[in-house]
């Protein structure tokens, strides 16, 4: 393995000068664009892990940004920067340690480890409570700072977890390689408080959405679990853990009491406004998807009556892909279940990048094999 | 004392048909208008006090309820019903017991108790698991069920809370008088978890909001309350528990870090908009104030990339009055300092709710004196 | 059916005078015998519903009510009151209302529904702010007061929930009559804060045990959960729910990290002492059995240096019930399966009660079936 | 400032060999003894902050860690280690930035700052869940670490925190100096749940306890706050913040309804088994003053019905130094009441440590002038 390039999979998009709400990607660049490059590696930091990548998930945000919206803006709303030499894009993986900086000592050659995609600065006022995923200087992996959709990446050593015994086995390496938004599903789960006997709904099945009804069902107890999805194709993924699933809410039956905890990951946050008269005494409402536009609910009189939250989340908690590996070894949470295509290699996976209608706007969640 | 009737003061509308949100007045009533009237007494049941009332307080609802908005509809939007004989606006206040239905055993006739405002059922599954503010059966005392502006009036001993030491000196009565908006406040306080050192930015200076401010600094060591008012008046009472007071939110001096809490007593849902990127990771966002128009965030990406939360809230968690007695009696909580007027009589009453820019708009609490 | 008079299991023993404790009921009562008598009703309270009861749970606590300890008194430890004519035991079960009290409006003749064990009185602080399993007048269902080891029994509408569609099949009236300890199960899991991935240790595999485990797997997302039962009979049942069950807690595996949620429910606290250093930082320890011997903890500076906390519990939370039968219908939690034998009318229940050692010290819950 | 040796304080003890319990200092050491010695600088850590010392607080377990138990051993049973060369103790205190390690970006030579007790890796589980004070690899400063009674010290910039305005003035560096203990006593108050109305009870006023009783009063709203202290002298401070103040516990006026919350600070786990039946429903219990004797709990039926709870806890959550600041500033929380003495220089500090009985055993907190 030649440490001096690789072959990455990069963004490029043009800088529009003054955009006033810097850490919004969609004010700030335009015509994003896609190629395979090779690149030098930079000689490897002290507290950092290079990697010889073997999975990478393909999420919806790397579509966004990719993508433009109708005023040629970059689509995604999230966080990012993309310098002059392009962006390599990837927040979701697994990889082969390789070689280990200098003051790393957590970690071997031969680890496969999964890096969290919030990269936490450790020293902020947020890191320095244990909120590392409001991390005031995060830096997020294949968006702030190049990431993981290359042979070979660099990660710290603070930000990578060792997937254990899930190395052992093709299926513990497909379910390590979506550790990153179960650990996004887990939040919503787990800040929603979420509890035995409630009744959950979430819009949008979606890796995110899918693995909220996963977790509902097998980590938290739900009584029941219903998912909106306008695709077909995913609606088939949910129905493993949904006691409905429907197009659209209208479609459902309205549980008695109402539903006590909706999540909001399909990025039209309208649904959350459509449905506000059905949620329960003390529900709760997670925004996990971003879709750019304003929240708007009506029925304030309903929500202060009634004493129901709504919270924006991203990320997850510190610590909990190390539980999510210990709940894929019990069997208690089948990770690769949203898995619903496996492709091989960067040059493929440009090409969906690129032609994501032609696979994955009905898809669920695209593993993408880059080594064995 | 003549059991046989008693003065009240009555509020009368015309019920405008078919109204499509049954809880909300302002969809339902036309036309309002109050009388002093004298009012039989029905037999006291079995579970109900009677109480000579001692001290009621007036509160923004009771004002929202006499007025009306453009369209000539009742003004408040919080949920109330008013029959054809009219209703007996009042819910916050204190009286002497002078009758005791047959049941009740925890009461003594000269015992002086402090109703709580949502007279809850018991027995749905909000009451079963201790949620009494989410009764699904809710009678608000004053609004769907007949309240305290009277000579006499009725109560479930179930909802009275005797207040003890209190009872023994004028300041003490103007604290129990107080006890009901105290509870909301507390709620706001509690619900939004405010933790030592935080940053507190209160909108309005009402009773409410003043209490908020009280609290936020007695009983929950936030490091910086500030208050944001219009009225110069109220700014005047509101110095006392807050770092900076202010007109509007754009003349405060945001601090680093920006804010932990917002609570909203003032029913423009619009300051949460325009203050929504100044709150803190992490911060929390408490709606009390029921203003009509819809509740919109613009700052969503903020929201989602801070994990901010919005949370509708009313009346009072369950066994506070006891603690807040306690409060007042200790001296931590003075909570007479929001009483700005101390009127006499329910014929003073009747003037100031019927013209209430004489004295109300830019009032604090009123106390309304009705019995030694 | 009679209304006059219903055959009922009562408890009698002697009582010594003077108790110190006087809600402990070994030390008050002495030489406790059991016989099958005919019992006149009384005249139907009007918040009270009569019932044909139609399936008991036999507790533990019922049990030790019968036994002596080595000095002649009561063996149990639980609150209890014992009066002359004797105490109809029997805290776990349904029925079937054949009367209504005149106050009560929730209920028809011909429901089927399950009494909560703790009676509590609505009215106290503990009750006021929604705590009603710590309810200072509790009276305990069978144990202060009449129970449901009878034909007929009345117990508070107040304290009483419909079953559902579990009244639909046999199998259903069995996952209702084990509602009770599955409250108290519950309100283990809940309390500990049992989260996803954590290790759970449960010790003792009767009914409560057994339920814990099962809520550790079924509902809280538990990555391991391991059972300590000395009964190679209920072993078999904890095999079901647990990663690993053993006679001892020195046979188990401990887990990397340790034990995150330790749930005594056997009764002997030393269990607790023996694997205190097995721990995990963080851990949380709840205590559900009385063994009347005192609480030790060698390994305090364990505790102090890792955050341990050791805490009682007695119980269920409120509005549980409901929470339950939705998650016996919906599948999730098979309640029926820690019935190991079910029998049938109350002499055999006496027989069991007097001799259980022929079948009850290695039995999971025994389920005794009175009327169809 | 010669950077080649500076003047510490440094403890030695004769390791007897093979403890068995390795992280508790007093199975392991004998015969302490201190002495004031010139240490020769390492050169500074490239994460670290090298400190001119301004202020040292005395905390009893350096008292401890000098004094011996009847058996010769180490007194204090806090985790320890003492190298051949010797420790050098203290663990609360402030220094000024004299240099800077290479790799720290966000300090600068002159800031003063306050080092945290307990020096979490950032990389364990604990770490990676946000409860740094829990971290497995934790080196407790001063005691597993030299520490801060040396004329200067490194520290890891990682645990550092800028005291900011507090820095300007004498008044300010005194409470600076008192942030560890503050720090302490907060996370009882945080981890008890203390909230608004309650009654706590403290044992011992100390430092910890003193503060505990402030922060009560101050922070969390408690209605009514009683200390239990033997010494005469240290009762006086305790009264500006408690209600009651009393030699023993017998001599307290028990609230009605009990204590909700109880702090052992003392290091005599007796206290709370002997007021155990006097804690209310739901009360919780934190330990955190180490005596080396077991708990014992006798009203383990009590401890059951009443739902109590008891936690062990050591350090203090992270970022809440910057809480703290905050709160001095505001004026809400005058950490420096708590200063009893005021000595100056290393030598003074050993005599003290030599003879306790001349002035610590009955003083609250010792502050130590080292710098201007």
């Amino acid at each position: 393995m030649d440490s001096g390039s690789t072959c990455s999979l990069v963004l490029h998009a043009t800088e529009t000068g003054d955009g006033e709400e810097p850490r919004q990607a969609n004010r700030r660049y335009k015509d994003p664009r896609i190629a395979l490059e090779q690149r030098t590696l930079q000689p490897l930091h002290p507290g950092s892990l290079r990697l010889q990548i073997l999975r990478v998930g393909l999420c919806g945000t790397d579509l966004h940004m990719t993508q433009r919206d109708p005023l040629g803006f970059v689509r995604s709303s999230a966080p990012a920067s993309i310098p002059a030499q392009g962006r390599v894009l990837g927040h979701e993986g697994i990889g082969r340690v390789i070689a280990i900086g200098a003051d790393v000592t957590r970690f071997r050659v031969g680890d496969i480890v999964a890096p969290e995609s919030v990269l936490s600065c450790g020293a902020c006022r947020c890191c320095r409570s244990g909120a590392f995923n409001q991390c005031l200087d995060a830096r997020l992996l294949g968006m702030e700072k190049d990431g993981l959709f290359a042979a070979i990446a660099d990660v710290p050593a603070r930000s990578a977890v060792g997937i254990g015994r899930l190395a052992e086995s093709e299926r513990g390496l497909q379910m390590a390689a979506c550790l990153e938004p179960a650990g996004v599903a887990l939040l919503a789960c787990r800040k929603t408080q979420m509890a035995p006997g409630e009744r959950v709904l979430v819009f949008g099945a979606g890796p995110i959405g899918l693995l909220s009804a996963m977790m509902a069902r097998r980590l938290h107890g739900a009584a029941q679990v219903c998912v909106v999805e306008p695709s077909a194709y995913r609606r088939e993924f949910a129905a493993a853990w949904a006691d409905q699933v429907a197009a659209s809410a209208e479609a459902l039956e309205i549980p008695d009491g109402g539903w006590d905890v909706v999540v909001e990951a399909s990025g039209a946050l309208a649904n959350v406004d459509a449905v506000f008269r059905q949620i329960a005494p003390g529900g709760r409402v997670a925004l996990l998807g971003r879709g750019g536009q304003p929240l708007r609910i009506g029925a304030v009189d309903h929500m202060i009556t009634n004493a129901i939250s709504v919270m924006g989340l991203r990320g997850h908690l510190g610590g909990v892909y190390e539980r999510l590996i210990d709940l894929c070894l019990s069997g208690v949470l089948p990770l690769d279940r949203i898995v619903s295509t496996t492709i091989e290699g960067l040059e493929r996976l440009r090409s969906v990048l690129e032609h994501p209608d032609d696979i994955a706007g009905g898809d669920c969640k695209i593993v993408v094999k880059l080594a064995d």
